[in-house]
């Protein structure tokens, strides 16, 4: 509605998106060193007993989440990662789920080695007390459904898009399911953190601690699948925000762009985000 | 100021503001979920006496006001509903109220049911110890109030729009509250609350659970009078944010609006929201 | 630098700065509303003998400053006024801190005798255990002096204008503060909860409470002192961010202003804002 | 791509970037500050034996890095100065490292003369329980890298600059650690730390306490090692945010420079953010 009474526009101000993206290798790295460290302080909470396990597990997350957001996305879940192809983000391929799932299993592996051999021994997932394996595969589901419907709507939705709290929001409903299923079932949601942990309770206690491991390797899946359905039902229509795959914008005047060009290399292209920034692109152009 | 001296004025760049809501059905199915995810760790959290519930329950709220406030204000509780109604925002209607408290109600009743199916068994609300009837009184409508207050300023007013920072103050809100007097009167402040949990402990434990059940569900409601009279007090002259009601503000540069028409699209169209955003359009048109 | 080569500039969107000031009555009932909770939560907390005191009287803190941080500033502490109005901020004067102070104590009156009221009985502030008044003294003018200085670099410095995190960082301070010295001297830090803790104890328990009151009384008062020399230290060259007293900055199109008056006004005319904003308003001037 | 159709463009407003950098003298005031009151809330936890002193350590941390981010960094550990040093940014050099060591033990060792005259007593740092020196050097390791890498992702990554989230992310990973490995060795991750208590439990104790302290002391340092080189591969060929050593960003409109000189004046001249900031400067003095 602006182009027709203005014969000498002016170039609009911060008016190009840079979308970038590191490279596969920098992400994967990304996924396995957050997991890893997700793991290893499961590990040493639950083998130290602590006070405050919960909290402590949480907010690791939440802090590697800060940390590691922008690179890949910081999924650090294999069912969240699964969350959020099956959301239908053109720019998290199938081969992109294979490799972010081999990299957090990479880095669960890690972690149940290392703290195996911090400590030599190792805990076992498995129902708490009275509970038996059905209540566990009920919370294990729900949770692991609100856990992936939080981050697709924090960390993938146009609305919130460049948000400060994504990882406050996910690590911390980590912290609130922690505590409020831990005394059923542990509280696992994580099938990395089922592999990593049982990868070490194999080393420590033998092969008779297989029991309940494939509910907590499948139930999240199945959470997965769950929160993925109730976010399309209420945000099928809106658009996305690369954060959630490891996309960042850059906001750069248009002038500066030949001047600066180092910001905007260095890692792949990317051909979806490049067309979805197209529009403002084009607008930039016709107005000269 | 601006308009005398400049004959041919360029189009302001970012001047478009683009009022996007959910349709209905999405905010109910939103608010629907988030009271259920909320209510469902309330029955966890109590069922498996977990420490640090308090924490758990605010948390869960925190995480789900931050990935659903964008989609319907993320209020589930029918008393932050009336409080949000009569704090005369005219963008929320009594048909509003009317279908935000069903859907919270829906919710409720889906997380009583379900965590009485897993556990068997279900809570009482009634006072703790030796407190008394009307001590729990005082104590849920002083903190239903706050919680009410606390939700109207960071979610509703303009001098806060677009903060990052609602979620943490709501949620927070809840854990120092069931902190505080979850030793009193085991801190409902919400309607919803109050049904769900009764649904669950009637099938569970019969009809001799009545007892109290009145004063927790209409307590909140008179903290919600006390909250909107307060805000009203002091910021009754500030204009309004509409983020508290699941309505978003998208900026658009204004020359990209026609190449990008699918952004602003999907939703119902919100008439209010509009006219308070045509000062922006008028001038916007008055300048060509 | 830019005037010399532009014949035609177009007016520069987003030029104006309109700071708005809620009414001095509207401030006050913010600091006593506010002041209110707080202190109603430390006695519920302390009178029930909750586990996570700290975290909640600290939460509801900064829940209060989230929600009234644009109001007055949110200050809810005679010794944080104090430090404001040392730091030599000429928003904030003599007068401001008389009022402020006498809201404060107003609101802890209302809450000392509310807690009273509902209890039957109140706490005394004493030191714990076997802890003197020597320590009790050192304890709460080093916290108190991180708390004044905490609340003076996150929220009225130019640096961390618009953050997000101020009420964070603030309630936080005491969340920490409460858990380290709360063991030593029940950690006060604020002379309002020693006036309203001690209205309480002289009506519950008599005059024989009065004791420590004086140490509780004053030394936050001495750590306000402190606070505010050791930022006179670091930051007495930048300039000021007018949020800590209650200004917020609304950014307007300067287009846009004659058509949406309803949103500048309203409240008290802050000269000394307006002239710190003339630099902005004096380029627009020049510019046509 | 914008210069050959306009002929006579306006300046593009916002596009002066003033980075500002305190003199050294306040830096260091920051970092002896700061650290002072870490290390004396590190104190007064352990000498009382509180319950959460986790979450306070951690949060004073948050809080001073919230509060003193924009003057110094807020580094508060010489481990993390050194990972900032070797991640291999020019505007932090060796003579930084230095002073900002030295300042942080100046820090430290005045909290530890303060909590030890205030106690009169100390504690000393050891292995816990059954643990030996070796895993506490493991877990010490680990978590001194997970701090500086999470640190140098979300404080110097231009990907992540200017955002809200840098203390609660800083200040939570020493929770969650603290949490983790408190049982174990009591969770140092810092030289600074180390020296402070060191000094505060000779006083106390004699010479007898000097054990493990070597471990606690360089164990940090082979931390930063691994986490710079653990950022290094993730992000080398990324800009970087200058706010993690004490720069920050001011956005002026190009026309208020000359009106408010006294905003850009008060610190020390900073060459090395002056040339990065030179294309945005150039490209404007090129559009005239």
């Amino acid at each position: 509605m602006s182009e027709k009474g203005s014969t000498n526009p002016p170039p609009p101000p911060e008016s190009v998106v840079v979308l970038y993206r590191h490279t596969m290798l920098s992400r994967c790295l990304s996924e396995a060193v957050g997991t890893y460290f997700l793991i290893l302080t499961v590990g040493c909470n639950v083998m130290v007993m602590s006070t405050g396990g919960a909290l402590s597990i949480g907010s690791m997350l939440m802090c590697m989440i800060f940390a590691l957001g922008s690179v890949s996305g910081a999924h650090f879940n294999p069912a969240v990662s699964l969350a959020i192809y099956l959301s239908g983000r053109s720019n998290f391929s199938i081969r992109d789920l294979f490799l972010y799932t081999a990299s957090q299993l990479v880095g669960a592996l890690s972690a149940g080695l290392c703290y195996e051999v911090i400590f030599l021994d190792a805990f076992v997932l498995k129902p708490v007390g009275k509970y038996n394996v059905f209540m566990v595969m009920a919370v294990e589901v729900i949770y692991s459904m609100a856990l992936c419907y939080v981050v697709l709507n924090v960390a993938t939705t146009r609305a919130q898009a460049g948000n400060h709290y994504f990882g406050l929001a996910i690590g911390f409903t980590v912290v609130s399911a922690a505590i409020a299923i831990g005394g059923i079932s542990n509280c696992c949601l994580n099938p990395a953190v089922a592999i990593g942990s049982l990868v070490a309770a194999l080393l420590a206690k033998g092969s008779k601690v297989l029991g309940a491991y494939s509910v907590y390797f499948f139930m999240p899946y199945l959470g997965a699948l769950f929160g993925a359905f109730a976010f399309y039902l209420v945000r099928r229509k809106e658009g996305y925000d690369p954060r959630g795959i490891g996309l960042f914008v850059v906001k750069e005047e248009a002038n500066s762009i030949a001047a600066a060009p180092s910001t905007v290399t260095g890692g792949e292209a990317s051909p979806n985000a490049a067309s979805s920034a197209s529009p403002l692109i084009q607008s930039d152009n016709e107005a000269n």
